[in-house]
């Protein structure tokens, strides 16, 4: 048995702004420079994808994408920021749920697991 | 803005064991010692309560609660010992990545946040 736990960030009205599935999305557009790539990767419509997008800026209050003309979509520096702060966050809170994890359940297990 | 995380056991075959739902339940039937009531509580069926409880037993390998005439029905003790060990998880892992969210987006928020 293991702990699988979910990050999400939440504005003050407790409404998602970012979690995993948008954290895929902006790596997605950051590697392929486009989001009906990104979209299509992920067996999503382009709408879907651009709605969620969309979404979280407005939560946020800044773009997160910009696309140019001949450039393809790009994050905004606000995106990448967040893309890290955000990647940051998951890896030192796995770290740390873990570690609780072992102590509660990895000495003392309970019985059949 | 704050974090919102979700702690899920897996068995190692990836498969969900037990989460907020499911701590959710047992802490209802442990109140009202009656599964028919918690389940109205929750407004869900009966079978679809009964359902997650006996798919949790399977994979753990042993029962979480029992029914006993005249008395209801009732944690087991390892149904109180899981209920016990998933709410100090939670409470752990909360605190543990509430200062993780601080030490990341506390000091230095993103712009608009």
């Amino acid at each position: 048995m293991h702990l699988k736990s979910t990050y999400r960030l939440e504005n003050d009205q407790n409404e998602h702004v970012f979690g995993p599935g948008r954290f895929r999305i902006l790596e997605l557009i950051r590697e392929l420079g486009s989001m009906n790539k990104a979209a299509q990767q992920l067996g999503m419509s382009y709408r879907g994808l651009w709605s969620r997008i969309r979404l979280t800026e407005k939560r946020l209050g800044f773009p997160l994408v910009m696309t140019e003309s001949g450039r393809g979509t790009q994050l905004t520096p606000e995106g990448e920021d967040l893309l890290k702060k955000y990647s940051v966050l998951r890896s030192r809170c796995q770290a740390a749920d873990d570690a609780v994890y072992q102590e509660i359940f990895g000495d003392h297990p309970i019985p059949g697991i």
